[in-house]
């Protein structure tokens, strides 16, 4: 499969089989995120891979509920990985302050992007979750409550492979012009 | 190429061939970051191709000087991609402020990496920069000031295709962590 055909098969998944994930395959995923560029190359991320369902079950009650439950589908994977964004260093930081951007925003979608991409072509599903409560996870893990959890993502094999769904996208006139802002 | 093999291979690309990109090939890198997942499919960005000499040329005169000279190596590129990060919808908005994070930004780092991993599959190089003056680039191409421009893609053929950088990053043992911070 190359890329273009990666791409175009990633979807999320959000209905997974009971079936463990080898963590074989894990490390495999997080080693394509490992090697992601990023600003001034500070790799502002580590990975806490939750693959024991009492852990995830104890994570999953509190950070996907209330107001939070549209992403409770993810306490049914069987892998559920929280992606911690790391403080960038002294340098970078004056850099976000003077472009007024938090680069490692940036870095963390990059790194979790090439997760997802290596995920999709070991057969594995997965799913971008932003919306959770970090409180809760950061207190179900006994983090410090300075980390800071943006990102998790979910992940297992689908439970319906051959399952796609409609891919609604702007078309590429939409978003792209050449040599002016085409306005 | 299997994705494995294109991660390993992506590097960031500094110097150009004096050879200009065929826009067949660039659609296809922006093809690529179109079909990105984006956080509540809100797809906050697009894209200005620039690839005449002469709108490069003002660009880069007042974008790569100064502070931000360290990146004048991309007014040498072929092609510059300007990334214009659009507004979130109102929805992903009120995310934003509860969830205190700026989704956009996640969603320009997972769509650039697509264009990025596209552009070397099929023999391109690039370079993210995020270091520039915005404001030059604005005031050049006659975009609005409250347009976000927190991205530039510098792109081209490899002056030394064969030239390979030493890749520096932790390993995957500092950054993992099986079901607890491992602290």
């Amino acid at each position: 499969m190359n890329f273009t055909e990666l791409v175009n098969k990633r979807q999320s998944t959000r209905k997974y089989a009971e079936k463990r994930v080898e963590r074989d395959l894990i490390d495999k995923c997080l080693d394509a995120a490992r090697l992601a560029p990023s600003a001034r190359n500070s790799q502002p991320w580590s990975f806490i891979v939750l693959d024991d369902p009492k852990i995830i079950a104890t994570v999953s009650e509190k950070a996907f509920s209330g107001i939070y439950k549209s992403t409770r589908f993810a306490g049914k994977a069987p892998a559920l990985i929280v992606v911690v964004t790391e403080k960038a260093d002294y340098i970078t930081r004056i850099g976000n302050l003077i472009r007024n951007i938090k680069y490692s925003l940036i870095d963390i979608g990059i790194a979790c992007e090439h997760l997802v991409l290596q995920a999709e072509e070991l057969g594995l599903g997965t799913c971008w979750l932003g919306w959770f409560s970090a409180r809760a996870v950061k207190k179900a893990l006994n983090l410090p409550r300075s980390a800071k959890i943006d990102i998790l993502i979910s992940m297992g094999y689908p439970l319906d492979p051959d399952y796609r769904k409609e891919r609604k996208r702007r078309s590429l006139g939409e978003i792209r012009h050449y040599n002016s802002a085409g306005k």
